[in-house]
C-alpha cells in the first residue's frame, strides 16, 4: 500500500468476485437500482466501476424477493461491475417515519405509502445476501445528528451489539461485510464506537454519521478522532461524502471510499463541476457560448455539445439536461479521482491537494441551487 | 415509385444534402432541438433518419440568432441526419396566445413568458434559413377545429396569399420548401386549398389540421377529400399523424411522411408499443416478468433489461424510465416502417395491413394514460 508524504493518503485496491476496484474510489449513488438517468454502458464509459444501490429502497420496490427471482441486483440493473448496498439503516432513521427502536430491530412506515414494516439485523444481512452485491453493510442506528449525548451513547451500544449479530449471520463468502462506527459528534462515542466495531474483524470499516451538509469542520473533526482506531490494512470508508472537495480531504486523511449523491444531485441541478468549482449552466453567460462547459473534459457531453446546447436544455427542462449533466460530473470525479492516484503515486498528493483547494470554488449561490427542484432529488440519497 | 395494388401504398425517397430517407417515413418530434431523453447516436441506433424541430419553440427559446451564430441547427443539437423544421403556423394558434391576424402576418404572445411577438411568411422562411433544416415549411393559419366555416374559409384563402409569399422569398437551393393545405373539416375548402397550394408547384406537400385526436374518422374523410388534387410525383406528409394505426391507414391512402409526439409522448407515460397493441407497463402484470417488454423487438431496452426492470423504473419514477420507452417505441416505428416497405415491395401490402390491425389494439385505459402526467406532455409538439 503506497502512501504520501506530509499526509495520509494512500492507494489500495478493492477486490470481488465483481472485479478490482483500485483505492481511493468514489462510488455513483444508484439508489433504486439505477445511476439516476444512466445507462450501464454509460457508466462504463465514464469510467465507473462501482455503484451504491440501497436495501431500504430495494425493499419497499420493487421488493428483496423480486430481484433475486430475476437473477439478483446485478441482473436486474444489467450491470456487470461491483455494487455495494447499504443496509437501510441511514434511510429508515432519516426518510422512513420511525415507529419503534429496540434492541430485536426496527419498525417504521414506508415513505412511499405509510404501510409498516420491521428490520432486524439478522434480516438485512439476508436480504443482501438475495440482492447479491459485492459489498454490504451492517445494520446501524443513526439517530438525528442533533440528539442528546445519552442518545447517542445508546444508539452506538445497540449499533455495536447489532453488528455483531450481522456478523454471525453473515453467510456468503463472496460477499464483503463492512461494519460501520457511529457516535455522533462526540470524539469519545467515535472513539468507543470504533473499538468496538473492529473488534469484530470486518474486511472493511465505515464511518457513518457524518453527511453533516454545511456543517464540514465537524465532519473532518470527527473523523480525525476515528480514523486512529481503524486498522491500516483494511479499507475506510466514508459514507455519505463525496464533493470534489470533500473527497479531496477525505482522501488526505487516510480515506479509501466515498459515496455520495450530491454529484448527480447537483447535476440534475444544473451544477456543473470544472476546476474552477462548480459551474451554473443556467447563467446567461453559457447561452451563446460555443465551446464545452470544460474544455479540459473528455466526457461525451463535453465532445459532443456546446455549453449553449445545454444551457438550453435546462432553460427548457429538457430531459437530456439531466442526463448529459449527469455525465459530466460522474466523468469529472472520475478524472479527479485518476488524478488522485498519479499524485500519490509520485508523491505530490499535498502540492495535488492544495493546488486543487486554491483554485476550486463552491459559492454560496450553488449551495441554494443544489436544495432547489425537489422533485429532482426524490429518493434522498 | 413503386406502389401497392388495392391500396394507394407506395415506396419513395426523399433526397436532401443531409441524406436519402426512403418513404413512406416516421419523423420523431424534436420541437426543442432534442428527441425528449435521447442523444444523436441512439437515433441512429434506432434507425431514425430524419428528426422534426419546431421554428416556434427554437425562436423563443434559445432564439433563432443563437443556433445561427452555433454553426445552425444540425450542428446545435451534434445531428447530421435529416431535419424538418415546421414553420410555427400550428404552434402559434394552438401553443401561443394569439393577439391578432391580418394579411401581412400574426401577432402572438409567447406561453412561456407573455411577451409579444410578430411572425411574417418572410420572417418564417429566414428563420427557417438561418436554421438550416433540410426540408422546411411555409406558414399557414390553423383556425381551431371548431371554427365556422367562414373562419375557414378566411384562413385557407390567407394561407394561399401566404404560401405565395414563403415561395417567393425562399432562397436556399439546399432547403426543400413544402406547402401546407388547410380547410378544417369542409370537403369544398379541402379540395379549393388542395388546388391553390399545389399550383405554387412546391416540391412537396403537407396534409395540415388534421391532428384531431380521436376523431379517426373525419380525418381520413379529409385526407380522402385532399389525396386526388396532390401530385403523384411528390412527397406528401401528413403532419401531426402518426400512432402506429394510423400509419399504416395513411400509407395505404399514399402518404409519404407523417410526424407526431404521439409514440414520444406515450412512451413516457409507460404505453409501450407491441404488435398487440399498447401496453401500460405500470400493470402488476409485469412486475416480475424476467423477459423484455416484447419479445420480438430488438431495441436496446429489450436487449438489456427485463420487463420488470422498466416496470419498477415506472413505479419510481425514475428518469431512465423515459428514456428507455422512448428508445422501444421509437425502434417500434422504425421497424414498422421497414415491415412496410418490404409488403409494398412484394405487393402484400393490403394483408400486411389488415393483419396489423387485427392484431393492435389501443385500449381507452391507455388513450387515458396518455393524458396523464402534463410535466412529461410539455412542451406540446
Amino acid at each position: 500500500m503506497k502512501t504520501s508524504p506530509e499526509t495520509q493518503a494512500r492507494l489500495g485496491k478493492l477486490t470481488t468476485s465483481h472485479g478490482v476496484v483500485p483505492t481511493p474510489a468514489f462510488v455513483p449513488v444508484a439508489s433504486q437500482g439505477t445511476v439516476k438517468a444512466l445507462i450501464p454502458e454509460e457508466l462504463k464509459d465514464i469510467g465507473v466501476t462501482i455503484v451504491l444501490s440501497n436495501t431500504y429502497h430495494l425493499y419497499l420496490r420493487p421488493g428483496i424477493d423480486v430481484i433475486e427471482k430475476l437473477g439478483g441486483l446485478h441482473q436486474f440493473m444489467a450491470w456487470d461491475g461491483l455494487i455495494l448496498t447499504d443496509s437501510g439503516g441511514y434511510q429508515v432513521f432519516s426518510l422512513a417515519r420511525l415507529c419503534k427502536v429496540n434492541d430485536e430491530g426496527v419498525t417504521f412506515r414506508s415513505h412511499i405509502d405509510g404501510s409498516e414494516h420491521h428490520l432486524t439485523p439478522e434480516l438485512v444481512i439476508e436480504f443482501q445476501h438475495k440482492l447479491g452485491a459485492d459489498i454490504i453493510m451492517t445494520l446501524d442506528e443513526c439517530p438525528a445528528p442533533d440528539a442528546g449525548v445519552a442518545r447517542v451513547r445508546e444508539a452506538v451500544d445497540r449499533t455495536s451489539r447489532w453488528a455483531e449479530r450481522c456478523c454471525k449471520h453473515h453467510r456468503s463468502s463472496d460477499q464483503l461485510l463492512f461494519g460501520i462506527v457511529q457516535g455522533g459528534t462526540s470524539p469519545e462515542l467515535r472513539q468507543q464506537s470504533a473499538k468496538a466495531i473492529t473488534s469484530l474483524d470486518f474486511p472493511g470499516y465505515a464511518i457513518g454519521g457524518l453527511s453533516l451538509g454545511e456543517a464540514k469542520e465537524l465532519t473532518w473533526s470527527m473523523v480525525d478522532e476515528t480514523m486512529p482506531f481503524l486498522p491500516t490494512d483494511k479499507p475506510r470508508y466514508l459514507m455519505g461524502v463525496g464533493s470534489p472537495e470533500d473527497i479531496i480531504e477525505g482522501v488526505s486523511r487516510g480515506i479509501d471510499l466515498f459515496d455520495s449523491a450530491l454529484p448527480t444531485r447537483v447535476a440534475r441541478n444544473g451544477a456543473l463541476f470544472t476546476m474552477q468549482g462548480r459551474q451554473n449552466i443556467r447563467k446567461t453567460v453559457y447561452k451563446t457560448k460555443k465551446g464545452p462547459i470544460d474544455a479540459d473534459c473528455d466526457c461525451y457531453t463535453c465532445r459532443t455539445f456546446s455549453a449553449a446546447y445545454l444551457h438550453h436544455l435546462f432553460k427548457c427542462e429538457e430531459l437530456l439536461a439531466y442526463r448529459l449533466a449527469t455525465i459530466h460530473n460522474l466523468r469529472f470525479i472520475t478524472r479527479l479521482m485518476h488524478q488522485i492516484h498519479t499524485a500519490i503515486q509520485q508523491g505530490t498528493f499535498a502540492a495535488f491537494k492544495s493546488d486543487f483547494l486554491r483554485q476550486y470554488q463552491v459559492t454560496d449561490e450553488e449551495v441554494r441551487l443544489a436544495q432547489k427542484q425537489k422533485w429532482l432529488n426524490s429518493p434522498r440519497h
